[in-house]
């Protein structure tokens, strides 16, 4: 409700406001109850004192002091309502309920994330009770779109926009790289943006970064993106879907990561972007997000669901994550291994993955028929056509276009991982390559990270150089072939895991 | 575990501690975990950094500045452990699973509430948890024992200790003003203490402070419940059951209360006094926190089920809660209606419900035989006995035991409410007679509240004073009448509730 200022000569430590009896019963305020009172940028919450004496019907009676924090006068008009916490717990406690809630209250619970009025403990209650109950269609849909209109929303020119993302959670994932030049060198808009590494040792922004500026304000990128086509842009400071950070903050103090909130999370982004065709990939296997068929299925139809009720065609592509792409891991190493195959001098797991993904995106962009995306993919790339639009790309969001791999500066300690026995590889363990590879400083240390010379399949030997392991201080690289003493990487056939000493007998 | 501290000449800003590889593999601490460093009263928490160089096994390193926040200095042992969040973020986890949790947990849990480490998100979690999924008869017995254990526990010279609790709920609930002094006067040992309001116009605590202190030390309790038997204390000060404070904050915000806390929350309290015997009392009706037998039966079975467990005999007494106790609502009302009830001067549900539950006690004591409790209840009242053990226990709280009831000041302001019409009460609405005595200023305004001069069944004629108002201000006074305009607290048979206007015909 509008109330008018009326600047009271008292002073008060309660944190109190003064409210006509009959506002109060209109706005169903209580005594004692928190509202928040709200000038343009100035706001505050107090508790409310009911009158008649004081403040007479349409105003609100504020200390002087409160006048002033509000940079405000008298009569002069303040927005008051119940402190949206009360609102928001009802909201909260209804999805405890097992509830569905409604569109307007997504809305609200979102709005309260983002003006950050709200405690977090009720962000908690609702991520938890969303991971117990699970969430229905409609509120997914509520939710995705409430958190992409509560931040920037970008057009581009020229239609229909092409968008891929990957869930995570498997290293060396740096295929974007390739990618996003295959498909805008076909003439498609594919505005990529990506996350910084979260839990991984790099993300595709990251990676991008080691040669490139990363970071743009919305027209700086479309400006990008109308003049070539594509970007490999980081999204943070575009402000795409803000209420994702804050909620990503209680999910990662509470170890969870609910599943309608990971589909909000990326289609609330790639919504924001204006995305027509989204392609999603679901890397599964051992040590990967998603690890068998049956989760990743279900996964895959709760994303087409979702962005066919937003109007968006979303396909996805499970793809093998049971060991990394490639053989590099950290964002100069994955730069530079992605340079070498944009210069068609690097074949192997990466190329496959990245024209398998282009493929798809080709198809659905119409500039291949169903079947046949994969093939010109792999022509584009052999063309040199994917490494010139790569190269218009960096040079217009300001990077290098004309780095070598070899320019690619690499941490200097390096250490080589022999092996200790010979047979053939039968799993690389994501995890721990992920852990060794923070030990090593990624992804704050550009040049770390490390480089697996076998993978899963191949012939290895005693003493052969397994990994090869590079830092930026001395200090973590001896840390890291400490780790890899107590923990293997690789399992091998025929290699003994352990022995455990026999009890003697006395 | 234990390392030595080793300051070191550097200045950072990451907040970060040197930690050797060696012993970080033993706690299994990855780099960049946070760690907590404690010693003695200080503590604080920083991220690991794990290191070959700069610190040698054994030994943690500290910025100088660091090292002057712990008042340490070098080669002076530290407590390092890794920082409670994350391990009672997977105990949260493990709750949210669906998992049943360990003693072990559950103590690590409560105690991470009492340090006040831990962040209230993972306590909001545990209660959603809890709310969605319930517990097991287990986890609440270790809750309750962690909460009690984890604060004052005492021992009172002569047993049997007998207690009683009410639920709460209905308002104008002052019966163990009456309650203790009887089972006290019969031998038994009776130490009540009470909560002050929460959300009702007054708790026990709040009415006998009107007359009384209520705020003891323990060894001051123990005195003045060892010299007369009873005591009528309020809980706060012992610092009873303290995780419980924290819990309740939390709750508050969410806007809820799990049954488990409620159990938890009660006997830990009760375990914390040593009580052998308890009464719960479920008041049960319209308008009070339980109101169907079924629920009140599974409370009840829920109560003496966790009793048994904590070796406590707990018995439940379902009450009738559909409208207030007795006729005063109002921490100074209710006072002089008890002290009327102790003097023999009034009669109806107040002293009924009083007696009943002493009776109760008084058989559990072993001080009346079965079916014969109440009646030595009765004598105990109508002799005199109760008065002077309620004098007794007064003077020994330090409180004044001459007190009459007309000399208890009541709110200066004063307005009576007229029937607007003639019927037989029906209804009396317990929630809508809290509110009104909230706007009068209750619980804080100790001379505020409202008597109620008919009850449910009583016949009324129009213009009788059927509420008599009591407030400190004018204010609160004229709020609480212009509240009673828009709220009907009374339903009377043959009233006309609200007139639909027909619509026009045009």
């Amino acid at each position: 409700m509008q109330l008018k200022v009326k600047p009271l000569d008292i002073q008060e430590n309660q944190d109190i406001v003064f409210i006509n009896f009959n506002d109060a019963m209109k706005e169903r305020i209580d005594p004692g109850e928190k509202v928040v009172i709200k000038k343009t940028d100035y706001l505050f919450s107090s508790s409310a004192v009911l009158t008649n004496n004081f403040v007479e019907e349409g105003f609100i009676g504020l200390s002087i002091e409160k006048t002033k924090r509000l940079q405000s006068k008298e009569n002069e008009i303040v927005d008051v309502s119940p402190d949206s916490n009360i609102e928001i717990a009802h909201i909260s406690k209804k999805k405890l309920e097992g509830k569905i809630l409604t569109k307007e209250e997504i809305v609200k619970f979102v709005d309260g994330i983002i003006t950050g009025n709200i405690d977090s403990v009720l962000i908690s209650s609702f991520l938890t009770s969303t991971q117990i109950l699970g969430t229905s269609t409609k509120e997914i849909e509520h939710l995705t779109r409430a958190m992409a209109e509560t931040g920037t929303m970008i057009k581009f020119d020229k239609k229909p926009i092409m968008d891929v993302h990957s869930i995570g959670g498997v290293p060396g994932n740096k295929t974007a790289v390739l990618t996003i030049p295959i498909v805008a060198s076909a003439g498609l808009t594919i505005p990529k943006t990506s996350s910084r590494a979260i839990t991984s040792p790099a993300g595709t922004a990251d990676v991008v970064e080691v040669i490139s500026p990363v970071d743009f304000t919305p027209d700086r990128l479309k400006d990008i993106v109308n003049s070539t086509g594509g970007c490999l842009a980081w999204s943070g400071v575009l402000n795409l879907s803000p209420a994702d950070d804050k909620i990503i903050e209680v999910e990662r103090k509470l170890l969870i990561d609910p599943e309608p909130i990971i589909l909000a999370s990326v289609l609330s982004k790639k919504y924001a972007m204006g995305a027509d065709f989204l392609l999603i990939d679901i890397p599964m296997g051992d040590g990967a997000k998603v690890t068998t068929w049956e989760s990743a299925r279900k996964l895959a139809s709760n994303f087409t669901e979702l962005g066919s009720a937003l109007g968006m065609h979303v396909e996805v592509a499970i793809t093998y994550g049971g060991q990394p792409i490639g053989n590099a891991v950290g964002p100069a190493l994955e730069m530079r291994e992605a340079l070498l195959a944009l210069q068609g001098k690097q074949s192997g797991s990466l190329t496959e993955k990245a024209i398998g993904l282009a493929g798809i995106l080709l198809e659905l962009g119409k500039k291949a028929e169903v079947g046949k995306g994969k093939e010109l993919a792999r022509e584009i790339l052999e063309s040199g056509k994917a490494l010139e639009k790569f190269k218009e790309i960096i040079k217009a969001q300001g990077g290098n276009p004309n780095i070598k791999p070899e320019d690619i500066p690499l941490g200097k300690y390096k250490a080589n991982i022999l092996s200790e026995d010979s047979g053939y590889i039968t799993k690389v363990d994501n995890s721990l390559i992920v852990k060794t590879a923070k030990i090593l400083g990624t992804p704050f240390d550009k040049g770390a990270g490390l480089i697996l010379n076998y993978k899963v399949g191949d012939r290895v030997e005693k003493d052969n150089v397994i990994v090869e392991l590079y830092a930026e201080s001395e200090e973590r690289l001896i840390s890291a072939k400490k780790f890899l003493d107590y923990n293997k990487v690789f399992q091998t056939e025929g290699m003994i895991l352990k022995r455990f000493p026999g009890l003697k007998v006395i």
